[in-house]
C-alpha cells in the first residue's frame, strides 16, 4: 500500500532524473476562472508526462537480479514511453503491448526509446492479457502496471510534494487541486502528500463526459465502470475503471469528481498555447478545462490544474488552434 | 556599465517575481544534434519572454519617486509586454509605443496588461522617437530602453546565473551558450554572468539570416548595421544593430555569430512542440535551430540554446506544424 514514506522514498529515488516542473500562471486565465489558476505542467517532464515518474519509481525499486530480465507493460501511449525510457536509462529490456491504433507519435516514440513494441488489436477484440503474459513468462519479464501498483502510485505522489512546497513558496496553503484523472494513479499519489504537506488542499480527479468512471464510482461508493471502452480524443486518461489499490485512496481522500467535453479540452489546450506557452494533449487539458468552464463547481480563490501530458499529434493540435485560438 | 554585482543584485530584486525556467532537453534533439542538446525555454517565463527579467530590473531599480510617474517603452511586441507587466506590478501606468505591423497577439496582449498602446506607421515613416519623445515629457515618463540600458542587461543575466547552476548540477561545465540575439541585451548579460559562473562555457549570438548585425559587426570589429529594417519571420529579434552599450561586452565575451533561415527556424518551432512541449515563435527558435542544423559550425560535447520567447500567432505556428511536424 502506498503511503507518505514510500512517496518520500520515491522522491529521494527521482531526484536528478525526473524534471522539478515549475508551477506557471497567466493573468488572463485567472481572469477566466474568477480565481488565481495556477498550472503544473507534466507535459514538461521527460517522455511529455507524468508517467515518467511512477515508471521510474517502480523500476528503480525492483531488485536486481529480478530488474536485469527486464520489463513489459500495456499502455496506450504515456506509460509505455515512461517505462521506455526508465528502462533505456537502467540498461535493461523493455517490452510494451500497445493498441494497434493508439497515436502514432506515440508509438513511433516508444520504440525510438529503444523498447521493442508488441501491437494488439483493441477493436478486434484480442487478449492483451494473454499476449502480455506469453511474453512476460517466456523472458522472466516484470509487469509494470500503469496505476495499480503501491511504487508506481508513489511515484506519481511525486508531484504532489512539489505542488505543496511551491504553493507554499507563493503564500498558498487552500486550493482545490485538479487532477486529470485516468485510472487514479496520479490523483491518489498526489491525494496522498497533499494529505500530508498542504491539508488545507483539496484533490479532485477531471475526467471527459461519458469516461468519468471514477467520479461516478466515487459518487457511488464502489467502482463502476464505463459503458464504452474508447471513444474520447482524451484517450490517454479513458479507463474502465478506477484501480482496486487506487479507488480506496481515492474514495478516502478527494472531493467529487469533474467531467469536461471534447471541445472543452481542445479549448483548454489553445488557452494553453497562447497564455501559457506549453503544448498539451486533449487528456492532458481536462484538469485545466475544468478549471476554466466549470469554475462554478470549484471552491476558493485558487485552483491547481496539473497538466499531465503534451503528446499529441500535430493535425489535432492544429484542429484545436484552428477552432479556439 | 551592467558588472556581475548589478546582475547578482538583479536577481535579488527578481526573486519570487521572475520565474526560474527549467533546462529541458530530449534524447530526440541530441541525437539530431550529435551532442547533448539543453534549452532554456524563456518562452515560460511570464509574459512568455525573458524580457519580463530585464524590465522588472528596471523599474524595480527606479527612485520610487521617479518611478510614480509611469514608464514608457518602444517595442515591437515582448519588451512591450515586459514592461506592462512590471509596471503594473508595481502599481504605475505605462505607455508602449509600437509599431502597427506588430503581431496582433502582441498588441492585444499588451493593451490586456493594463498599459496604453499608442501605434506608429514603422513602413511609412513615422518618427516613434519623436512620438515617445512627446509622450515622455509632457507625462514625466522615463524610458526603459529593449537592450542599451545597465539594469535591463543586468536583469536578462540572471538567465546566465541560472544556466550555470542547473547545468552544474548536471555536472556540466563546459559548453557553447547560443542565445537567439537582437539588440544583444541578453546575450551580453548571459556571457557576463557565465563569465563569472561558468567561466568554460562560451556565449554566441544567433540571429536570422540577412539580419545578423551581431555576427558582422563581432567579425568587422566595429558596429555595422542590416541593410533592410524588417522583413523577416523573426520579427522578435530583428534589429538595425547592437547597442552601444551591448556592443562592447559582446565584443568582449561572446564566440563568433551564427545565422539560420527563417525556414530552420519553423523547423525548430516544430521539433520544440513535438519534442520539448513548449511553444516557441520564431525569433525564439533560432537558437535552437542554429543547435539542431548547424552543429558543424559548434564546438563541444554540450551545447546550450536559450529558447527566449513564444508569443507566435496561431497561424504562423500552425504553418510551422504543417510544413515540419
Amino acid at each position: 500500500m502506498t503511503s507518505l514514506s514510500l512517496i518520500e522514498a520515491a522522491a529521494g529515488r527521482l531526484k536528478g532524473h525526473a524534471r522539478v516542473t515549475p508551477l506557471l500562471s497567466s493573468p488572463f486565465l485567472s481572469e477566466i476562472a474568477g480565481r488565481r489558476v495556477l498550472v503544473k505542467p507534466e507535459c514538461l517532464q521527460h517522455t511529455g508526462s507524468f508517467k515518467f515518474r511512477g515508471a521510474w519509481s517502480a523500476v528503480s525499486a525492483m531488485d536486481p537480479d529480478l530488474r536485469r530480465h527486464g520489463v513489459i507493460a500495456f499502455s496506450s501511449g504515456n506509460h509505455a514511453q515512461g517505462v521506455a525510457l526508465a528502462a533505456r536509462a537502467h540498461g535493461i529490456p523493455a517490452v510494451i503491448i500497445m493498441p494497434q491504433d493508439a497515436p502514432a507519435v506515440k508509438i513511433d516514440n516508444t520504440r525510438a526509446l529503444g523498447a521493442e513494441v508488441v501491437l494488439y488489436d483493441r477493436a478486434g477484440g484480442e487478449d492483451r492479457d494473454a499476449i502480455g503474459r506469453q511474453y512476460a513468462e517466456t523472458r522472466s519479464l516484470t509487469l509494470i502496471k500503469p496505476f495499480d501498483d503501491a511504487q508506481v502510485i508513489a511515484g506519481q505522489g511525486t508531484v504532489g510534494l512539489e505542488i505543496a512546497k511551491q504553493a507554499a513558496k507563493q503564500g498558498i496553503e487552500t486550493a482545490e487541486v485538479l487532477v486529470c484523472c485516468g485510472g487514479g494513479g496520479l490523483t491518489s499519489g498526489v491525494a496522498l502528500a497533499l494529505e500530508a504537506h498542504a491539508p488545507r488542499m483539496r484533490v479532485r480527479p477531471v475526467e471527459p463526459e461519458g469516461f468519468d468512471d471514477v467520479a461516478r464510482s466515487l459518487a457511488a461508493g464502489d467502482i463502476v465502470s464505463n459503458a464504452a471502452p474508447s471513444g474520447s480524443l482524451c484517450d490517454a486518461i479513458v479507463t474502465p475503471e478506477p484501480g482496486q489499490m487506487t479507488f480506496p485512496l481515492l474514495s478516502r481522500l478527494c472531493g467529487p469528481g469533474l467531467a469536461v467535453s471534447d471541445d472543452e479540452a481542445l479549448q483548454a489546450m489553445a488557452l494553453a498555447f497562447s497564455r501559457l506557452r506549453i503544448v498539451l494533449e486533449p487528456g492532458g487539458a481536462v484538469a485545466l478545462a475544468a478549471a476554466l468552464f466549470h469554475s462554478d463547481k470549484i471552491k476558493g480563490e485558487t485552483v491547481i490544474a496539473v497538466a499531465t501530458g503534451g503528446n499529441v499529434d500535430a493535425a489535432l493540435f492544429q484542429e484545436a488552434l484552428s477552432r479556439y485560438a
